[in-house]
């Protein structure tokens, strides 16, 4: 069995998606962050650096934390969400990888600075809304030519780009005049495993 | 054959050091970050987000960048840098992601802003000082009783954070008060491969 340690959040989210979207079994413990959870000794136990999502797979003695390993292991376990050819399967992984080192990082710094901060710096702002902005155009031209990040075939990568691109529509983070995107962001959002995934444990509820 | 497109830095460091670990025979392309030759066409056609490094393998038609998706690549091509046994495989593999996701960005972004910004934002630099902080310790603490990072084989997990860990040195982020992640960084810096992989194309000279 699998258990996934997770809260509503758009790292969390990606692994929720892909769970359902695989239709494997799993139990869901919700880890309330606004309390304060992820910093009890007992979750610290299954990821020492207190972040969700972590999941636990009792079949394997696998534990893992990172939404993109996780999504690596549920693909290679399943044979599924990863195409099969060489040059597509290194193309999912290639954008996988951009979504957590590239893209993902950069949304949650315009978050941070953008909504959260205590004092609202006009130079952090610009600068991580210049960046995510960067990174929008670089998937909507990526996506011109093509129906999903890695071709025909949906994938891991876009499943972990959508938790961000979710995020970003409620944070009021727009990307509509990126038409690609826009297109395959709807397109993503319209899979029914898609729609049951965002709302585990709950939907997210913005600033 | 391997063309390696690189200048000096972090994520080109990973895998020049990877590639002088496995011995595996390449051509090094430096692209001027300074002369912006990551934004001319030519570039941009290999890896439209402008950024190093990216990797083209002749041999099998892969063309890649993020240099998480290159170390992933070359373990897979060679059968080396990553553990066989399934936990530790999948050790090697949280860990590269925990680099790639929640280390590498957070110390980018403080070399932006401790070193780089034209304004001194002191918010900023006290975040990306407490969360650098933050993933050292984590790093640390999981060191405490392991000789590498996915147990005792060196992979792409040590050389990932390596790439980073030198620069922090030489940028005076210091991390010796974590006498674990020392350790491992001073028994890293002492391979060869290492040694060799941080002088290509050029040393990092720092801010």
């Amino acid at each position: 069995m699998i258990t996934v340690f997770t809260d509503s959040s758009p790292n969390g989210f990606k692994v929720t998606i892909a769970l359902e979207e695989l239709g494997l079994p799993y139990t869901l413990e919700q880890i309330n962050l606004h309390a304060g959870e992820q910093r009890q000794s007992s979750f610290l136990a299954i990821n020492p650096h207190g972040r969700i999502p972590v999941l636990r797979d009792e079949q394997t003695g696998v534990t893992l934390f990172e939404s993109s390993a996780i999504l690596l292991y549920l693909a290679e376990k399943t044979g599924r969400l990863l195409p099969e050819a060489l040059t597509a399967r290194w193309e999912a992984i290639k954008w996988l990888q951009f979504h957590s080192a590239s893209m993902g990082p950069i949304l949650g710094q315009r978050v941070h600075f953008e909504l959260f901060a205590p004092t609202r710096l006009r130079e952090a702002i610009d600068r991580y809304r210049s960046l995510s902005e960067e990174a929008f155009a670089t998937l909507d031209r990526h996506l011109s030519s093509r129906v999903f990040l890695a071709g025909d075939s949906y994938s891991i990568a876009d499943i972990a780009t959508f938790g961000w691109t979710h995020i970003a529509v409620i944070c009021g983070f727009g990307f509509e005049h990126h038409r690609h995107l826009t297109r395959w962001h709807d397109a993503v959002a319209r899979r029914p495993a898609v729609g049951r995934g965002v709302m585990l444990p709950a939907p997210a509820t913005g600033p």
